[in-house]
């Protein structure tokens, strides 16, 4: 399977995944996938492929953005406007495990691949589908986005300073975490698979996942009806915690309960404050947060932040420092996980991306090939089809690949 | 397996589950696994039990917070303190698929299971583990918790006002995602599994699921060695794009292309100011940001957002309400998702949870069992072990459970 590179093995060696999707969910999944060591087939349209081939920072004529969301799979180009097309995708899915898209609702009808023919024509098929708001129900036609999505799963509304306005989080957070649930559901219904024989269609929806992460402040919701706050950095429920003011930059620093805080505040050589009547326990620390913050921050900004963080960590108080994206990508831990991965893209050079979040101690995840040019692995793969040079000539002449 | 309920089968039924998880990394975990039919045993100190059980809120002596990451488990309460508790570890590990624990790196050593311990005895097993660095590196001992991880991960550092300080998410968004990471791996580890017949250790830290997260805002961090800045809820290089004022309320607006800008603008009956030279391409547009936000708010704040939201989505514009939590969960769309699940407490009465976000077709997740008391299946699990009434009472007076 693999062209270039030194070969692991990983944990879904051997699956294969025809992958119709484009933009960031959905390419997030599959990378994921071929990761963790499953043959990924990246369709693209003929022409411009993916359009996020050309978005981003481009370095060479190559886009560090796409590099993010498309390494372990190759490409193939295929117009599935045309009906060779699709003729090809069909016998590509006789031979595959797994087929991945995030098209609207709808899309995959037309081209005469709905559920119910899938289901029928190939039973043994996972298929696992992204969008924005869930297959039915009154929005699944709606286009989405990751900004709308943040704002209607209530995500943003609890985000943001008290006195702000609801804020969203930068990364695309929804298209991330979908990503992430799809590449579960797939897994899982590959297991059942391997008991059943059966495939499963699996669906993850960008607002879904978002609303599944609420945790407490949902069930705040639910208990007491009423809507939780924003408060910034500051923990709803705790003081101390949050941002701190050292000498040279923020601290977080962030103790869950009365020990941690005995901890913390011993760390401060203020203990005694716990006798002080406004601050002797989290309810009335709470009640006068500004008065402790205001005593705390004089304290803390006597000192530098790498010396807090030493300090506190040796007292077992969480704490750390707030990075910035330098700071994280050059930190020795970081660095120790492997959190960068680098990528040789031959004329293009080498390209760094986030690395794996999921270890695996027998079947790492692995780097199997870097991204692929556009429709690179289109000859060898239709040669895999068993279609002869002729026939490929005639679907390049058309336009199909 | 089920004691009260219908039984659905899931895509990981047959799957069993020894879960040593507490508070919320792990929980969730274990909990997507229960949800898609994995039977999930909750080993919990006696006494008190997993923390969160007495957190957050209480209604009718019960935890709505605990009930978020805990429906779908049986639990045993095992002093593994005592000798006799791991003696019942290991006899529960002989027949199961998964372990799942987030302790901090060495606990699981001290309790005679460290790696080598595991694999050897267990080559079958699949070990999940969530911890908050990773267990190499020089953070491998910090204590974690999830706004250090935010903070620490540069996620934070890109959140927030352009103009202020770094913003964390309200909900911990990284255990959640570290959650997820690990039921993605230890998915995959049982389908290698099904292969090789052999188990796997999986790992997933707080911090690495965030850096993993960080999409195109790394890429265009190593592409220009500059660190991205906080740009609010702006999009760092788009506009028209974020929150607008309608008369009774704010409104997302994403038009995420060239296309949609039009679109969005002839919404407004306003695209004439594509003529204007200042607005005329989208670099323009970024440059005289405030201008034009000026002029469209104007427009927008003339109708409500319910009518924006009606009228752009018509034209095809990505548009949504910021919601609250109560919003979100009264919206028809989320109703239609099934995003809410009510769970039967019994004498604690009807308790909503969020839904579940990966939707299968054959196989979906289901609630197989309600959130269960602290040690309400030990006697039955005990039995399935094959002890005697003799030795049950033995150790319940020992208070191994």
């Amino acid at each position: 399977m693999s062209d270039t590179l030194p070969h692991a093995e990983g944990a879904l060696q051997g699956i294969r995944v025809i992958d119709l999707t484009r933009v960031i969910s959905g390419p997030f999944c599959t990378q994921m996938l071929g990761d963790h060591g499953a043959e990924v087939i990246k369709i693209e349209p003929p022409g411009r492929g993916d359009i996020v081939r050309s978005q981003g920072n481009m370095v060479n004529g190559f886009s560090w953005y796409f590099a993010q969301f498309n390494r372990n799979k190759r490409s193939l180009t295929l117009d599935l406007r045309q009906e060779e097309g699709r003729a090809i995708l069909i016998r590509l899915l006789e031979d595959a495990d797994v087929l991945v898209e995030n098209f609207r609702p709808g899309v995959m009808g037309k081209m005469g691949l709905d559920d119910a023919t899938l289901r029928e024509r190939f039973p043994h098929l996972v298929v696992g589908r992204i969008n924005g708001f869930g297959s039915t129900g009154p929005y699944r036609d709606r286009p989405a986005y990751d900004f709308i999505a943040q704002a209607m799963s209530g995500f943003m509304g609890v985000n943001g300073p008290a006195d702000g306005e609801p804020m969203r989080a930068a990364p695309p957070i929804s298209d991330m975490v979908s990503s992430q649930n799809l590449a579960f559901g797939i897994s899982a219904a590959l297991v059942r698979r391997e008991r059943t024989g059966q495939g499963d269609i699996v669906e993850t929806a960008l607002t879904n996942g978002l609303i599944s992460m609420m945790g407490y402040l949902a069930a705040e919701y639910f208990a007491t009806g009423e809507v939780p706050r924003r408060t910034g950095n500051d923990h709803p429920m705790l003081y101390p915690y949050g941002l701190f003011q050292a000498s040279d930059g923020e601290v977080a620093i962030a103790p869950s309960n009365d020990i941690m805080v005995e901890r913390f505040l011993g760390a401060l050589d203020m203990r005694s404050l716990l006798e002080d009547e406004r601050f002797a326990d989290n309810r009335r620390r709470m009640a006068n947060r500004e008065a402790l913050r205001e005593i705390l921050n004089r304290v803390i900004e006597r000192r530098s932040v790498a010396e807090w963080i030493e300090h506190l960590n040796e007292a077992g108080v969480p704490c750390g420092r707030v990075h910035d994206l330098r700071d994280t990508f050059e930190d020795p831990q970081v660095q120790a996980q492997q959190m960068t991965l680098e990528l040789d893209q031959g004329a293009h050079g080498k390209v760094p991306t986030t690395g794996f979040p999921v270890k695996m101690s027998e079947a790492p995840a692995a780097l199997h090939h870097p991204v692929p040019g556009l429709g690179e692995h289109s000859e060898a793969i239709l040669a895999e089809l068993g279609l002869s040079d002729a026939e490929l000539a005639e679907l390049r002449k058309k336009g199909v690949t």
